[in-house]
């Protein structure tokens, strides 16, 4: 593959929201998934653990739903951020977002031990509500389609 | 609480489909999900583990996912199974389903330590596919609504 996210929005959030299981720098038992830009288009490359299996050989779907998942709210961050006169790395703290709706369609059996690559089109569908459309490929195969709707992260979120 | 799912469908997986790391009882290092029938709909009872958390204090987004999805394919196992005259623990082998799509609604953040509950409703629409619906709940708190359109597993799936 030689590709890598270089730049990602997840390396800028703040200590305290970087606990995610999905995506959290922080969280050594999780899965520590990155995205950033690839020209207009988010990146996430991630390749599961032989435990995250379905079947011996075969990803299991909720691994990759937390891929989609994490990769969704990390492109509609690097969206707004972009949008804010912000990239990643520019030292900016980056908005936060959390998921309202999460939708894969599940279109092959996953490979096992073949980097994943997530890819991101990304839409503003109110300045507080974005929309992620990604597909999941394993080398050159489709593999899964995926539609995350991400909303800002409510400043009283952590407060609670 | 003191609710739990005693004849559960996963039991009954034959040893070569019981490795999934949401749901099978082989794969130590995975969720083992268990889910069972409650009169008419179907149970699953699931404490995620401090790791899985999306901030302190919250579960991550993409183990309530885990949850439906293996719930969802468990709750479609269960129902064609009762179709066919079985129920989970008579010695039977159950038919196996794979997740051909899922859909999850995030309601309200999921407090941690708490054990999470999906309750499902299934619905053949056609005699090799099957939806879910899930609803999980901790304590009396909606935290998430899930669909699984589950679909019986091909043959040739584990020959591949």
């Amino acid at each position: 593959m030689g590709e890598k996210v270089v730049a990602a929005i997840q390396d800028d959030y703040p200590d305290e929201f970087a606990w995610c299981y999905g995506c959290g720098r922080l969280n050594q038992e999780g899965l520590q998934i990155r995205t950033g830009w690839q020209g207009d288009e988010t990146l996430t490359i991630y390749t599961p653990e032989e435990k995250h299996m379905a079947l011996p050989g075969y990803v299991y779907g909720g691994v990759m739903a937390s891929l989609i998942d994490c990769h969704g709210t990390g492109s509609a961050a690097l969206a707004l951020h972009r949008k804010n006169g912000h990239e990643p790395g520019d030292g900016a703290e980056p908005p936060r977002f959390v998921t309202a709706s999460l939708h894969v369609d599940f279109i092959k059996p996953t490979p096992q031990n073949i980097p994943l690559k997530a890819v991101g089109r990304v839409e503003e569908i109110h300045p507080k509500k974005w929309k992620v459309e990604a597909e999941v490929f394993a080398g050159d195969a489709l593999c899964a389609r995926g539609e995350v709707v991400a909303v800002l992260m409510p400043q009283t979120f952590l407060s609670k």
